[in-house]
């Protein structure tokens, strides 16, 4: 009796040890993990916990004892916080990077006449991968992206591993992949049928424009994506072109007032730029419930102005960070919009408080994630989240020292300075290595693409630039 | 006969051989060179040649056939470019980066209070220690400092291997190194002595700003300045309280022109930020050959507003982009700068054409080598000139495409994608790795410090924020 008990005892003992040490795949730790949950929870010894493809517990350093995983990874120190989210770009344009950037008649001189020539299935391919590297280098785990032959940058982000909101262009002119609105509807509907199930990209209808559409469309693209349960990217109160189209088109509406009107604003619309909005019109996006994708870096760099990201932020508006093409931003990691994004509200605001970092972070991350209408499964490092994770360098000299991983973030980080990046509980990137792709073929691939470019830039009478 | 004038003829020809194939230390090929000359010529597969501490030739690729060096350095496409000239900054500040960033009345609940306890001897050298690296991993091979002890700064720079124009601060409040303006005179007049023949290090005055110093004191600068052929780094036209001081002491003169009306404007003086200057103020300081820092991220960032750089730039002023120190701006290499400046200059002159990239590069180099007044001797890669070199890594994503190289540093680049710094024909950098110091060692020693950093807050009843 007495051995029996001892021997219940030890078992009993061996089982609680077994129960305490649940299984994982990742412990991540000695880390200053920034949540980005509703308390921007800060664990300056913290310690995540991953299992397939989910966030199963984030907490203290102690957290670790409780878990048994197949690998530590120990970060001696450095920022462990969500994936970046970027909610707008155009990834596959990687391909035109520095060509044209300061020619005042660029999108009729460079833009246009290229994309007629050379926009097919493997410029869209080629250009794609080059983006998703540079995101995942960049820590962006999420992207939306507006383009042609979407489905050709679902199978590159399905290679990769990343996760992405992939908006299949509508547009009224005849173009690459689609002669008119109607086929590319079409081409849309096809592509939402393919890959509607994918877990980790949300296909997406993508009308270029509300001045680049008629109302019909736009209307049509609404029904349909409300039917089907998918986003609308599109461009928004961008330009004066615009303004002045949509004005003579609604008798005198903005273009976020003529939306709203015919019925095209709603829950699954992320609109890009939103640039020339009035207080109405910001109440308007409010009151429907639109994401916002603010792009300071490509705003600035075109002229067209600042958007008011810090009224639209401060009155809770669905916002995030977005890049916009290489062709307008021309870098495709959202950090490499923080610094402006920052300083660029100071200056117009006139107040050296304005748009502190943890409010850019925000931005870059779970707002990003709500202005996708993603913020149940991304955005945030919280229990049953998606384990979509980044690590940021603070050993770099830029980074040091850090008082407030923030403002560090925000004032001092470059896209480098990401050392490992996680999607779904997948390493695509470990200690700047790609795990999924092979970056110098990639390269290669675009560099011998650039041939072709040249011939076709030389080719049109205009030089490379 | 027949045999000895072949032999002739072979030792005629290796002699010829001999001859062509010149000494040197150092072969850079296969690499796109920006001279930055004032053609602005581009080697596109370009060749530098680098002996003892000068250039001694730079041109296309069949000039490496006619040097023979200790070491080839094959840059396989790389941007080849004169290292970056920080025209205006505060290293040793490193040890308080990221630390109230954005509090309102920062100066003097933060950076007065710490820099009355903290600065120090060990401080400057620990601050200056980190600064030094993460200006030559970000390509700046030569900054221009203002702050106390400037001689600790000194010997690190003299241990790096940098250049630096060095600026003993003067100002009219006891401070650490001086009670009063007279013996920051003193220090700096025996600072400059034991610097004034060292190669690489000028020893400066610093006169903090017009308004915290008499009109004495300044025309006291001016007039040692020229005796002892020495620069004068001095803030001006940086803030509204400046700009009250002044016109209630001079009666109504702006900070530039009261400057002129005491004879302290000259050939000597680099002026920091000149934001508030109108445009009789740039005239002065054109008139008076005045050199300008501009530093576009730590303006904004406070909100300052920002610089009439464009204009001054295209009225042929000396001006190049500065930094300002980390708790500023926040990051040391002017490469942080590029976007900032071509964007936010294309905002406010609503242009998208304003300050393209090519401009931008030659604020960093041969404008901020003239900003300096050192314009004979670096700023661009000519024969006889220094041999301070970076090398841009091209293959990084963000960097690909090159179709124009000034369009991708300006608007892609970051400061980690410098692969080699050269100064002065030493490498101080090596496929990121430091040769001259070790970095390990003076990122602990500064993160030690954070902790007497961390403690003094504390106790002067402030936030770490």
């Amino acid at each position: 009796m007495f051995k029996k008990t001892l021997l219940t005892l030890a078992l009993a003992s061996t089982a609680t040890l077994a129960m305490a040490a649940e299984k994982a795949d990742y412990i991540i730790n000695n880390a200053t993990v920034l949540t980005m949950n509703n308390e921007k929870t800060v664990y300056e010894n913290g310690t995540v916990i991953v299992r397939d493809d989910k966030i199963i517990a984030v907490g203290d350093a102690d957290l670790s004892a409780q878990y048994k995983a197949e690998t530590v990874l120990d970060v001696d120190g450095d920022i462990v916080m969500p994936g970046l989210i970027n909610t707008h770009t155009h990834a596959s344009m990687t391909v035109f990077r520095s060509l044209g950037d300061d020619v005042p008649d660029r999108l009729h001189r460079y833009i246009f006449p290229l994309e007629a020539k050379l926009v097919a299935r493997d410029m869209v391919r080629i250009g794609a991968q080059l983006g998703n590297v540079e995101m995942i280098k960049g820590g962006v785990t999420t992207y939306a992206d507006m383009y042609y032959f979407e489905d050709e940058v679902a199978k590159t982000v399905d290679e990769i591993g990343m996760r992405a909101v992939l908006g299949q262009t509508v547009i009224q002119f005849p173009v690459a992949d689609a002669k008119n609105a109607q086929a590319g509807i079409q081409y849309a509907l096809n592509f939402i049928e393919e890959y509607k199930d994918h877990p980790r990209i949300t296909p997406a209808f993508a009308p270029h424009g509300p001045y680049t559409n008629s109302t019909e469309t736009l209307q049509q693209i609404s029904k349909l994506s409300l039917e089907h349960d998918v986003p609308v990217l599109i461009h928004l109160a961008e330009s004066d072109r615009e303004i002045e189209v949509i004005a003579e088109r609604s008798g005198g509406l903005s273009p976020v007032a003529y939306m709203a009107d015919i019925g095209a604003l709603n829950h699954k619309v992320v609109a890009a730029h939103a640039i020339e909005v009035s207080d109405e019109d910001i109440a308007l996006l409010k009151k429907h419930d639109v994401g916002i994708a603010h792009n300071m870096s490509a705003n600035i760099k075109s002229a067209k102005g600042v958007a008011p990201a810090l009224k639209m932020f401060n009155e809770g508006l669905r916002i995030g960070l977005g890049t916009d093409g290489p062709m307008s931003g021309n870098t495709l990691s959202t950090i490499d919009e923080f610094n402006q994004v920052a300083k660029v509200h100071k200056l117009v605001n006139n107040d050296r408080a304005a748009m502190p970092p943890i409010n850019v972070i925000e931005m870059a991350t779970i707002g990003a994630a709500r202005a996708l209408h993603m913020e149940d499964s991304v955005g945030s490092l919280e229990v049953g989240k998606q384990a979509d994770i980044i690590v940021i360098d603070v050993k770099a000299p830029n980074m040091v020292p850090v008082y407030n991983p923030y403002s560090a973030l925000v004032y001092s980080a470059y896209a480098a300075n990401v050392r490992h990046s996680m999607v779904a509980g997948q390493l695509l990137m470990k200690d700047r290595e790609m795990l999924t792709v092979d970056e110098d073929a990639i390269r290669n691939e675009l560099l011998e693409y650039t041939e072709t470019v040249r011939k076709t830039v030389l080719e049109s009478g205009e030089e490379i630039r």
